[in-house]
């Protein structure tokens, strides 16, 4: 089957697909989203764009950022970076408290909120000005000047952060974040509030099925070796408690975000985009696994 | 560079790298083991046979067994065997009683002690001679009949499997184990006591690289859907608390067991088994993994 | 107010008191207990004996058993006995698996299951003939020759007993239990199928209310020091995940069982023992706690 | 023997005891106090004052505010108070953030960091000036105007304050904080950081021996039923995780203090505090815990 067949059976598939789910709601912003919303849009390195529904549409990508931020890290930082968070799966729904507490402060890896606030902390000590550099950093991979931040995700999100500053206040009694917390809190509520489409999202993940290098400039972002460490890495934490289930269905490295959107790819094949706001019990887009799973099945190809 | 300079260049590395590790000692026939042991044995599909060392010498696989295990229920079970066993990484040092207590007696993944266990049971629910039956079919996928088991370790191990003893009560507890404790006990003990070399396990391990096909008769073990999925579970975890760190640093599906061996395998490409008897802290081989980690950066390829 | 007075005035309002709590149920003969069966009895040290209701019928004594077997190790064993059993409150509702393994196969205390599986452990090594002896103990203390098991509930709980094999099981990993496990189950199952009224619960008791010694024979049990100590035990550890909770409104030391028993006392003044077989949600009488805190307010004495 | 030589017996005894604790370092300002600092004093209602040593010597209450606070708290609100926070011992050694996780931001008891936060919370929510109102508390019950606090402890208490932050933030995400985190922070660190000698904490503490009544001037400071459930709340959760050995020991309750004070009642006879700063592994004076033995033992008498 050519890709456009494909993902034309996997939208019929779709739509006649039931669903049990719902959209986050820990924040009023984020539970006004049409639950009706459907995209997807696949990159592919040889034969270009394919993409149905609301692909063009911009959405919150959530914990989708914390890929990005872990690439812009990766950049200013060697090996030290590891000594200050882990790779390891959290194996966890706790949001990480626990475990942060018997490892002394280390996060188990940089896409559980943990890790993702240390690597926040690690930019600021970096960069002179975190939130204009982070968002020039997707601009350059996308090629879209035009993506920001929804500012009123940004201030719901920060009325509902005193989980995360309480992560932030047990690591910094660890020792393990060394700027302010509000300044730390802020720059992370400010990565997940921004907004992408599924095109964008695929244009900007090309650079992980590509290994490191930006498809239509040929620019090298990161070097090969960095790009599959983070594969790697979202092989096995990008999915909150269920990195096992969406390894084992899907068979892809890839990351999800509450705001219902699931980023993926195939080195050397594709980066591929869905968009469902639908969420299943451990905060995963429920149709986006889904239509990931068949595109793995009807193209017969995954990593495994 | 070809394979066979690749492990030429690994073995001098080799040689010369310092480790820091031990020898397993929870066992008096474990520990009696000469750590000098090095073998590596790596078999491709399109290009056959490359090894140094020890790779024909066999050893004890303890926890590689559980991959023959988990293949084994899969031919015998469908989807039902995942309400038994989950498929997630277990993030967990404390050999599970933990999450199984909240997790109401279902194991996290069949990689972990107390999944492997419930794999066990469910053999013994549908096999009329399991251990008969297991060795067989490890005989079916080498073609080696003199494959068996270590009487030594088997009855060392079983003065030592207390705690295994009280995951399967606590799992009978919760009512995930059918059969009799004992034989559950004495089944899975027996597994972990076979030995094979580098070369039979890589032989072996030939049907999760090919898909679910034995390279050299094209015999259907099993089907590729369900190879793909225990791939995937190798991918997150097959190497205790330690998956991230392997995936990250060589980014292959493997399984490792407490006797040095680890056994990994590139979809489409080969199978590789290497053997040091010296663990590092987290129980997986340390030369082992240095060896997998430059087989795969030499090469320039993973699954990443 | 008079004792009996005070009694009668309790009669009364359990009487009319509402309760939401059930029957234990974990083992049908248990389950078969009518709900309505309730009984006091009250051992003055200066004024002797006040009851009512069905405080002369033997009950299960289940937990209530851990006292005794304290006491009998108590005089057998010096200091060495809380090395491997500690005298901290639990604080932990999941039967305590995770605190074991946390502290080394150390129990938390006496009176949790791993902490009583210690102790039968610990009998067993001194005594030549455990049940018949622990069976005497009893005798001695209540002048009571026919008191005995409940055949019908020790095998009832043999046929439920993983959950206590898996503490066992993991104690005996950490070194912590010295004889056969099946021994050791075997033993501590039969103390907690111990059938005792109230009356001779209470005068049992009375050696913990009297400084150690036998009131009707001025036999000295157990020296005042470790007297003292048990107290203690039990003002901490005495009602599983409620101890606060009692010494809170109740304010004595004492010792609950899922039999519906409740045996409390105050030190040079009284033991009480109450009966209700209605379970509240941690497991102890639901009227028995209400009774005794009655007792305690209209007394106007507790140890506080 | 004679109270005032029971604590010559005492005195004598702690001069030739050995000791392996160590003075709180976790903040500059306790970590320079003279370790050879000693004092007791004893305060009956019947017999009036006996002391020792350095027992007019101001030093920081540290945790022992914990106890005015309940208090002060227990007579501004009704039972609602334990709806916010629960009774029970935490038998954990981890700062509570686990157990917070489980039981949905209700701490464990009053006494734990996360308890006192809790109460702190509540009681800025009745006081118009909680600061100032709570120092008057305890001008009134010892009769002494000039007991305040050390601003230096204050200061460098803020500075280590991120663990509590972290605590305060979980509970808010629960709901279980109303005020401002960082006027609570504030408001808690300050009852810390009060100083008081051992003679005006036993002068305080007399109101929880004297069923709520102060002895000089026969003011019911709090009704004896609240009074006796602070004891019983002192009883089984006054010494962090070291309750039960307390208990075990001593016999009496009690609250200690990471400055070296330990404060103690026995109900109708007396309050005592001593003061030692070397701290024993769990936190509490390690010589503080050996003198209050020595004085049960001496007397012969505890509650139980």
């Amino acid at each position: 089957m050519q890709y456009q067949d494909i993902l034309n059976t996997i939208q019929l598939e779709l739509i006649s697909k039931k669903h049990t789910g719902k959209v986050a709601t820990y924040i009023p912003e984020l539970a006004k989203i049409d639950p009706k919303k459907l995209g997807i849009h696949l990159y592919c390195i040889n034969s270009g764009h394919y993409y149905f529904g609301d692909s063009n549409e911009r959405f919150s990508i959530q914990s989708i950022s914390k890929v990005f931020a872990l690439t812009l890290a990766m950049s200013l930082y060697s090996d030290e970076l590891f000594k200050r968070v882990d790779v390891e799966p959290s194996g966890d729904p706790f949001n990480s408290l626990i475990q942060l507490e018997y490892e002394n402060g280390i996060p188990r890896n940089p896409f559980i909120n943990a890790g993702a606030l240390v690597i926040s902390d690690m930019l600021i000590s970096k960069l002179a000005n975190p939130k204009k550099q982070f968002l020039e950093f997707i601009h350059k991979l996308t090629g879209e000047q035009s993506i920001g931040i929804n500012p009123a995700v940004f201030n719901s999100e920060k009325a509902y952060s005193h989980r995360n500053a309480a992560l932030l206040n047990l690591m910094k009694s660890f020792g393990n974040i060394k700027n302010d917390i509000q300044t730390v809190l802020d720059f992370y509520i400010y990565q997940c509030a921004i907004e992408m489409s599924c095109e964008e999202l695929a244009k900007a993940f090309m650079i992980y099925a590509n290994g490191g290098k930006k498809l239509s400039t040929n620019d090298q972002i990161l070097n090969p070796q960095k790009i599959k460490r983070i594969n790697a890495i979202m092989q096995t934490c990008g999915f909150y408690d269920e990195a096992g289930e969406f390894s084992f269905r899907v068979g892809l490295p890839g990351k999800s975000g509450v705001g219902g959107g699931i980023t993926a790819i195939h080195p050397g094949q594709y980066a591929v985009t869905v968009w469902s706001p639908i969420l299943n019990p451990k905060g995963n887009s429920e149709l986006g696994m889904f239509a990931l799973e068949r595109l793995t099945t009807l193209t017969g190809y995954s990593i495994f």
